[in-house]
Formats: C-alpha cells, sequence, structure tokens
C-alpha cells in the first residue's frame, strides 16, 4: 500500500496512536487504513462413502485436486459462502451442512472454515475446475492434493466423520513444510 | 473506496473480467481491491460459575457490559487473537480454550469466533474497558450487553456449557432488530 484509498494522499506504516502495531495511516487525511485475515470457507460434500474432490484449473496449484472452497464475500454467511464456491467450483449442491472445522493459517493470515455435507443431485466441473470426481478413501489421489488443509480435512473426516468439529491451527518452516497443531 | 491504495489512480466500482460482482478497479494499474468479511475473535471466561465481562470504554455501545473480543489481526491464529483479546481488555489469561461457536453477521460483514475457558490469576480493566467483573448466571446485566452476540454466546453457555461448538448466523430487521439462526 502506498496511497491513500480515500484521499489519494501518501501512507506512512507507522504505529497509529493508542495502538500498538503498525498500520498504513495516511499523511494528508489520517485515514488508518487496517489488513485483516481473509476466510476462506469450503465443504466436504460426501455420497455414500464417496467425497467430492475438484481439479484446480487456476493458479496456485493449477492441477492439483481440492476440496471446493473460496474467499468468503461480504454480506453472506460462512455457510453460504461454502455452499457457494461448491456451486461455483463444482455445480453441486449440498444437503445438511454442518460446519465441521476452524483451522488458522496465521503464516498468509487465513481462515479455513471447513464444512461437511452430503451431495444432492449431479456435478461438474465450474469455471474454475478442469475435472471434479468422487472418491472413496482409498482412491484420493494424496499426492496430488493442491495445500494440506486439504488433506488435512479429509484425513480428519475418515478418521471422525462428523462427530466433532475441529479446531486447529498450521505452521509452515523455512523449507515450506507443514505441521498442524490441535490447541495452542 | 475513490484512489488505487497501489498507484494512486482512480477507482470504478464494476465487475471484472472472469468475475461476477462488483470491485473497486483502478483505472490506471487495473488491480482489483477486494474486500472481504473481518473475523472478531473472544472468549467466555469462567471461574466457578461466575463469567468474565468487561464494561466498554469506546464506541461504540460505551458504557455496555461485552465478553472480550476483537478483530482478528494478521499473523495471528483465531485462538491466539481470543487470548491477545482477553489481555488487552481485562489483563485476563485463560487455560484451556476450547472453540465455543462460530457466528456470521452478514449485514456488517463479520464473523464472531468465540472460545471459552477458565479464568486463570487476577484481572482488571484494561485500555478499553471501565471496569471488568466475573458474573453468575443470574447477575449478568442483560438488558445491558453491548451486542446480540454477547447475549447469545452467554445464553447458549449457561444452557449447554462447552459439550458442542455452536454455528449460527444472525439477522437484523430495519428496525435494526436481531434474530439467531441455527442452520440455514
Amino acid at each position: 500500500m502506498k496511497y491513500c484509498s480515500l484521499c489519494g494522499g501518501t501512507v506512512d506504516f507507522r504505529i497509529p496512536d493508542k495502538d500498538n502495531r503498525e498500520r498504513f495511516v495516511c499523511n494528508n487525511c489520517d485515514a488508518i487504513h487496517y489488513q485483516n485475515p481473509n476466510n476462506v470457507c469450503g465443504a466436504i460434500l460426501t455420497r455414500g462413502d464417496q467425497v467430492l474432490l475438484c481439479r484446480r484449473a487456476i493458479e496456485p496449484r493449477y492441477g492439483f485436486w481440492t476440496l471446493p472452497a473460496g474467499f468468503m464475500e461480504n454480506g453472506e454467511t460462512v455457510e453460504q459462502a461454502a455452499r457457494r464456491e461448491a456451486i461455483e467450483e463444482a455445480n453441486a449442491e449440498a444437503a445438511g451442512l454442518q460446519l465441521f472445522g476452524v483451522f488458522s493459517m496465521p503464516y498468509i493470515s487465513q481462515v479455513y472454515l471447513m464444512f461437511c455435507g452430503e451431495l444432492i443431485g449431479d456435478f461438474s466441473p465450474g469455471d474454475e475446475s478442469l475435472e471434479v470426481g468422487l472418491f472413496r478413501q482409498d482412491e484420493i489421489p494424496w499426492s496430488e492434493l493442491a495445500f494440506p488443509v486439504v488433506g488435512c480435512s479429509l484425513e480428519l473426516y475418515f478418521k471422525h466423520g462428523t462427530s466433532q468439529v475441529h479446531h486447529a491451527w498450521f505452521s509452515r518452516d523455512q523449507q515450506r513444510n507443514h505441521s498442524i497443531h490441535f490447541g495452542d
């Protein structure tokens, strides 16, 4: 950020009065421009013992498999966002969605809010998917999953079903290896 | 938003290529400036049958009682944000924090992520609190609570304890009356 989005003045990155962390502050109108984490909402959609996966037609991770998920938009609930993403990426509708897990990724300032529910009717690739398909546990392309949270969500689902709401966070080391942590 | 924060050019509010909703788009450098919901993280901190509440020393709702909670910052987990807010608002530390509820407020594009845990040691008002105190269920100042999510969280806690993770969303009508919804 270089310019104030309200007045076009230049901004400094400094600690405002009565605050304790650096923010972008306008040198002209004094507006403070906060930057905060984004939510990614998605769903594990199941049919019997199968789970719906999408092969990404967009970067990052073009060609890798993922659960339908994407950035939450203003004006919607977390569940509406998860439903919208399933429709956009896989033309897939869900019944009985329940909150499945909340996963923080502080290294990229994202929070994943995942749901689980039953896939209803047909499905087909949306604009952001090369293909979509149903996979049993032993058919999941584990080595071709797009993001660590996808693999962890699937592992938690196949281990625990929907018996609990998971809460965890991920860390990433300098070699970009990810670890999942339950609790502090 | 009137100016591009990257180049200082003017912005239009229009639907970008390959998108389906209006965004602020720079007329000069074509940057798309997404605006997304914010997370508010907080905690129900308990000691025996008492719950910690803070009386707000800031607007909105100056003078009303609330659970310690505030905007999640970049680079932290939802749980770290809840802990930080308890320290900032009440100098209060928690043990055994567990996810308690996820509450969407689409009319203000916020998501509350509430935890529940045991209050450890002393507490005292932080800069944003006029006073802090412990309240039994029949001592809660129900008519002087700052926000609907505070009252609903307390009701859910006194009814269910920590036996489940709640997921709900709030609506607000034109008279600013709020309703809580579980499920769609």
